[in-house]
C-alpha cells in the first residue's frame, strides 16, 4: 500500500463535494429538512405542489404563486405527437424507468433548452420551467406507454382530467382511466410519497446530475442522467425490489425464513440501510403509518403489512439495520393498486424538484466535477513485437 | 468559516475517488497510457478496433479475436425498425448529442440488459457486448437521423458498406453516402481521433457514468448518462465550440483580436486548459499533425490552420495555457468535411470503450457513490403561521 492508496475515498463516503442550501439529511440534532422546514411538517401540512415550489424557488408559494404554478402544470400534461409516436416504439417488456429516460430525452429534442454558458449561470427561470414541464408530463408519459400496451388504447389525457387536479390525482386518474376523483386515502398516499421522495441532498442520482450539469450540459441531459441513476436497485429501484421480495411471502414465518436465508448468504435485503442514516430514516415513520392505515381497510392487505413489520423488527434485532423510505413505500403503493413496476417512476415525478434545485446550485457556482483515480494498472510498456501494426 | 467548510472538495479536485487500472493521465514521468501502452504508440500503430478491444478486455487482440470483434461490429450496424421510427420523430433542429442520447435510451428498451446484482459483478460479457453494439450503431444512428432531415432519405446502411469496413470507414461512407472507400487521409484522421478520444480516466462523463453504475443500474443508463455529460462544452462539446469560435475568423489578426477580447472579458477560450494537464495535453501534438497535414492539401484550409496555431501561441504566451485535445480536433474534422455539429458524436463513438472499461471496474468492486454536502441553507424553522395548510 502506498501512502496515496490510503487516501482513496471509495464511494466518496463522507467527502464534502460542495456546499448546498437545499436540504439537511441526517445532520445531528436536525432531522430531514427541505429549505429549513421539517419533513414531518411538510408531509402533514403541504400539498406536493407547494413543496415542489419550495424546493425549486427557495420559499413556500403565496396563493397566487401556487395558482400560477398549477396552471403551468396543467399545460405541462400535454404530450406532443412526436413524443407519443416515440413512446409507442418502446415495447411492452421495457422497464418503465427506461421509458421515462427515453421520454425525457425525446422532449429535450422537441423543446430544447438554449445552452449559453453565461446566461445559464444567472437566469434559472428557463431551467425551472423545463423542470415543471417534465414533472407535469412524466405521469402522462409513462401512463400513455402503459395503456398503449396494457389496455390497448392511445390514452387521451384530457378526457379524464380537470384543471384543478393535483399531480397525484392526475397519476391515479390516468392509471385507472377514471374521471371521478380518486380515493382520498390513495391520493394522500401518492401526494405524501411525492413530498417524502422530493429531495435528499447528494443522493447518487442528484450527484450524478450535478456532474452532468458541471460540464454545462442542458437540463434534459441532467435529468436523464438522474433517472438512469435512480433506476438502480441500490437507489430508487429499491421500492420495486422490496415489493418483489415481499410479494411471494404468505405470512410472518415465511418473512423470517427469507431474512434468515438472505443474511446467511450475505445478501443485501432491499429497503434497509443507508449511507447517511445509521439509526433510522425519518421518512420511514410516515410511509409506515400510511401503509398501516391502508392495511386496516376492507380491501387492505393486513398480512403484507404484518410481514413487513416482522421483517423490519428482525433486521433491527439481528443487524441493527433500519428500514429506509423505500421499505414501506412498497406496501403502501401496492395497496393503492399501483403496479409494482410503476413504483420507481413515481419517485421520478417527485425527485425532479430536488434534482433541479441542485442543478441550479451547480450552475450558479460551477466547477467541473472531475476527480482523480489511484492507478493500479500495468506499468508503461512497449507494443508487443508480435503485434501486426495494422496502421504502418 | 467553520472547520467543515475548509474540507469542501469542490469539483472533487485531486480527490482519489477510486482505484483504476484503465489509463494514466498526467502521471509524473508517464504520459497518457491505455492499459500501459503509450498513446503515441497506439495512435501510430493500431486501428481503433484494436484499441477498443484493449480498453474493454485489458489486452491487445490476437488476429482471431480481432476478426471476431469486427464480425460483431458488422452486426452491430443494424438499426431496428422501432429505433428508426423513433429517430424520425426527432426534429432537424435537435442537437445530435440529444439524438444519440435518445437512440441509446431507445435501444435500451429494445435490447435491454438483464439486471441481476450478483451476475453483474462477475460476468461482464453481456455488458461488453452491449458496448460493442452501441459503438457499432452510434454512427449509423446519427447519420440515419442526419440524412432523414438533410438529404430527405431513409438511409439504407447496408447498401454502402462492406464487411471489412472499419468504424471510421463506416462513418465516412455513410456521411457522404458513398460505397467507395473514403479518402485515406480522412480515414486516418477519424480512426486516429477515435484512438485519442477513447479513454481519459475519471473525466466528468466517465465519472458520472460510474455514479450511475454504482446504483446497479443497467448499461444503457450508464452510457446515456455519459453522453449527456460529454455534451457540455466544458467537456466533449468543446470540439464543436472551438469550431464555432474559429470559423468566422479570416486571418491571424482576427484570431488575435478574438483572444484579446475574450481574455479582457474574462471569458473562457474553448479548447484550452484541463483539470489534470497543466503543461500541455499529449493528444494535442497528434491532432495538430493531422490538421497540418490536411491543410497542405489542395482542398485544405491553410488559413484555418494558421489561425489555430496563432491562437495556440498567444494562449501560451499570455496565459501559460495549452491547447487540449479538442482544439486541433476541430480544424482536423472540419477539413475532412464533417459538419461541425457531428464532432461531439464522433467523440461518443470513441469514448464508449473507455466508459465501459470503467463501468466494468465499478461493478467489479462496487460501492454506491454518494458524497455529502456542507449545508449552508436556512436554519430549521416552523411553517409560517400564514400558511394555508392545504392538507389539514
Ligand atoms: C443503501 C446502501 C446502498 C448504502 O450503502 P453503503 O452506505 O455503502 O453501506 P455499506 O454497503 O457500507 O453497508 C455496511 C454493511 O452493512 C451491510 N448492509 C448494508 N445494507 C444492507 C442490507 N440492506 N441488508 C443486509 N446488509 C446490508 C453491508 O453488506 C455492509 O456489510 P459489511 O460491512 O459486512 O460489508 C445499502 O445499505 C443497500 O444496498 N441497501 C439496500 C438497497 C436499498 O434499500 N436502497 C435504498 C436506499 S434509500
Ligand atoms: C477544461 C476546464 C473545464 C478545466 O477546468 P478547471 O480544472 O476547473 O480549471 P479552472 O477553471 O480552475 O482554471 C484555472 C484558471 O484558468 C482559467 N481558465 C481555464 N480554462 C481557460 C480557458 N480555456 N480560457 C481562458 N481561461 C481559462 C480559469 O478561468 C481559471 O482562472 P481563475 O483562477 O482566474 O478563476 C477549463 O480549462 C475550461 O473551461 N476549458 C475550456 C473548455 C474546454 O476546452 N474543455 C475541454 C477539456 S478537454
Amino acid at each position: 500500500m502506498t501512502s496515496e492508496s490510503n487516501d482513496i475515498r471509495k464511494g466518496l463516503v463522507g467527502v464534502l463535494a460542495d456546499k448546498s442550501a437545499v436540504s439537511t439529511v441526517g445532520k445531528k440534532d436536525i432531522g430531514l429538512t427541505y429549505r429549513g422546514y421539517r419533513i414531518e411538517d411538510l408531509a402533514k401540512e403541504c400539498s406536493f405542489e407547494e413543496v415542489m415550489f419550495l424546493l425549486m424557488r427557495g420559499h413556500l408559494p403565496s396563493a397566487s404563486e401556487l395558482r400560477a404554478l398549477k396552471q403551468r402544470l396543467v399545460k405541462a400534461r400535454h404530450l406532443p405527437n412526436e413524443l407519443k409516436v416515440a413512446l409507442e416504439q418502446l415495447p411492452a417488456t421495457a422497464h418503465p424507468m427506461d421509458v421515462l429516460r427515453t421520454g425525457c430525452s425525446v422532449l429535450g429534442t422537441l423543446e430544447p433548452e438554449e445552452v449559453d454558458n453565461v446566461k445559464m449561470t444567472k437566469d434559472h427561470e428557463p431551467l425551472l420551467r423545463i423542470a415543471e414541464r417534465l414533472t407535469g408530463s412524466f405521469g402522462p408519459m409513462i401512463l400513455y406507454w402503459y395503456h398503449y400496451h396494457v389496455s390497448g388504447v392511445r390514452l387521451d389525457v384530457d378526457s379524464f382530467l380537470e384543471d384543478d387536479d393535483s399531480l397525484s390525482q392526475v397519476f391515479l386518474k390516468l392509471l385507472f382511466r377514471q374521471s371521478e376523483k380518486p380515493d382520498p386515502l390513495h391520493n394522500k398516499v401518492v401526494d405524501t410519497s411525492y413530498i417524502l421522495y422530493a429531495e435528499h441532498d447528494f443522493a447518487a442520482s442528484t450527484f450524478a446530475s450535478r456532474v452532468t450539469a458541471s460540464t454545462m450540459s442542458d437540463a434534459y441531459s441532467c435529468i436523464a442522467t438522474a433517472i438512469g441513476t435512480l433506476r438502480g436497485n441500490l437507489h430508487g429501484g429499491a421500492n420495486e425490489a422490496v415489493m418483489h421480495l415481499l410479494e411471494p411471502l404468505k405470512d410472518t414465518q415465511e418473512g423470517q425464513q427469507m431474512v434468515d436465508q438472505k443474511l446467511k448468504n450475505k445478501e443485501v435485503i432491499m429497503g434497509f440501510g443507508h449511507r447517511i442514516y445509521k439509526n433510522g430514516d425519518p421518512r420511514n415513520a410516515v410511509f409506515k403509518d400510511l401503509s398501516r392505515e391502508l392495511s386496516k381497510r376492507p380491501e387492505g392487505k393486513p398480512a403484507l403489512y404484518a410481514i413487513s413489520e416482522h421483517v423490519e423488527k428482525l433486521m433491527e434485532e439481528r443487524k441493527w439495520m433500519y428500514a429506509n423510505a423505500d421499505f414501506y413505500a412498497a406496501s403502501a403503493y401496492h395497496q393503492c393498486g399501483i403496479p409494482t413496476y410503476l413504483f420507481t417512476p413515481l419517485f421520478v415525478v417527485a425527485r425532479t424538484s430536488g434534482w433541479v434545485a441542485h442543478i441550479v446550485e451547480q450552475r450558479s457556482a460551477n466547477k467541473i466535477i472531475r476527480p482523480s483515480s489511484h492507478y493500479v494498472g500495468p506499468q508503461e510498456r512497449d507494443m508487443p513485437s508480435t503485434f501486426v501494426r495494422s496502421k504502418l
